[in-house]
């Protein structure tokens, strides 16, 4: 690389709208700490940002020399300080080129990036670091990365470059249904209990369909006929709209198709993307804080 | 027709689960009289549903010789008796031979119908009766019949029998993505004025997607962009919505579409129909007083 790797640490935060989660990174990549907080940037008055990385991450924050870097909604406009999105293609260049400094050398956001497609424009903050994080941390540097969540994203990794994306309100459809649907009443309350055939059925179902609106008054009526038992409806419903983001997927045959996230989601979309007859490899929450790290190594000195 | 026609007057009844309508029909099909109150199945207690229209329509209820024949929800399990589904293909003759008798030669329930695609189920209530009065209202017998609402239904008549349906949650799903989805926040309250070319583009977006659960988040980009002023914002999602329905539209090239329901739903169908190169006609109410109407001529004597 031609930028400096400096060796001070850093403190790496991924700020989103629900949840508050930071690690302590030496300035050699290893990840000596990590914390979560329920302070997404929702509960957070404006002008209150510092004060609360203050009060629960305080004893990183005083560490002499400590740096902090910030990705996700704390660059949007209801957040701290608003980081412009770079459009796509951009890389890790691109991002380091473009932070929002709060607090100029020492405090700075990640902005997020855009792109357009038909017309339409496509928004994320906080993914592109995730995602150039687990490009370094794998050395794949062109790939289909798949951020499970409520709001999933499929990018595009194309020679380091992020070229591409697209979002589907997977997490946010499936939270839909199940509270506020005429499905809800048919739903058990509480815990799911994964059960591994009825997501694979709930896949099926939405592979073999065309739209959700329709497989998912499908699921309603195998429920309605009993052939859905209760305790398979969860997991089935999971399929239902996993499934359906897959039929959609941009990733052709022969892919590669990296998931980035938390175990719970990836083993599903990994088992799901099987049944598609598409391999995955899966990386966890340091994907974000090796994203960080890389980005702080282009830190201006 | 081999059957007999009767001239007695006839009470029609569309029971929903939310809504609660009825016509006096007289014998030789003349809507008298029409009206409408707010008891849905769901606010009727078991046991209640005679009272129920005898409070409401004790007028046309205590006529000499009246007969009452009941469609809809009213016939499901959580109705007031269960009338069992006919499987498809099914016309005015399995329906009357299937009615549920409340008060046997004076008051039945009209079953509801149910097919399977794919090995899944799907079942419709009151719609049957619809699609078999408007194809006998307009003396057509082949057509797809499309039903808008809440749980909007593509329906298949041949030669006078429905051979196959399918259901789309297009009037849940908007109601959901309005009320409870991140779109929430960015939508006016309030009734919606029809934008129509805020529509149109609504319609073009979804079907040049491939998924609701991307191209609802393509609404919310535009709108967070300012792409969409906030006067647009619920004609395009309404747009949207439908637009995914038709985006997986049974009805090829050529198709024969009648469109059965309210004005302000079929003339939005009926323009975005139009947009996919598809003309149709339209046919309100009384559609479901005409099918019960020809359905009370088949009244076993």
């Amino acid at each position: 690389l031609a930028h400096n790797v400096t060796l001070a640490p850093l403190m790496a935060v991924d700020w989103g709208t629900s949840s508050l989660r930071a690690a302590l990174v030496s300035g050699d990549g290893i990840v000596q700490a990590q914390r979560a907080v329920d302070r997404g940037i929702l509960t957070v008055e404006p002008g209150g940002h510092a004060a609360v990385l203050r009060e629960h991450f305080g004893d990183w924050w005083s560490l002499p020399g400590v740096r902090c870097l910030i990705s996700g909604m704390a660059g949007s406009r209801q957040g701290w300080m608003e980081a412009p999105y770079c459009t796509c293609p951009s890389g890790l260049d691109e991002l380091a080129a473009s932070l929002a400094w709060v607090e100029p050398g020492r405090v700075a956001i990640v902005p997020g990036m855009r792109c357009e497609r038909d017309g339409v424009p496509d928004v994320m903050r906080g993914e592109e670091t995730q995602v150039l994080g687990a490009s370094a941390l794998l050395g794949i540097d062109s790939a289909w990365m798949v951020l499970p969540g409520t709001h999933s994203k499929w990018v595009q990794v194309h020679a380091g470059q992020v070229v591409g994306f697209a979002t589907w309100m997977t997490g946010e459809f499936y939270g839909m249904l199940r509270e506020h649907s005429i499905l809800a009443r048919m739903l058990p309350t509480g815990e799911e209990t994964f059960d591994g055939p009825a997501f694979d059925a709930g896949v099926a179902l939405a592979l073999r369909g065309c739209s959700l609106m329709q497989s998912a008054f499908g699921a309603r009526t195998l429920a309605l006929l009993d052939r859905l038992a209760p305790s398979e409806r969860l997991s089935h419903l999971s399929g239902v709209v996993i499934g359906e983001e897959l039929r959609c997927r941009p990733a052709g045959a022969g892919a590669r198709v990296v998931l980035v996230g938390s175990e719970a989601l990836t083993m599903r979309y990994e088992r799901a993307l099987k049944h598609c007859g598409v391999y995955s490899l899966r990386v966890g929450e340091q994907a974000a804080w090796y994203g960080l790290h890389v980005l702080a190594g282009r830190w201006p000195s």
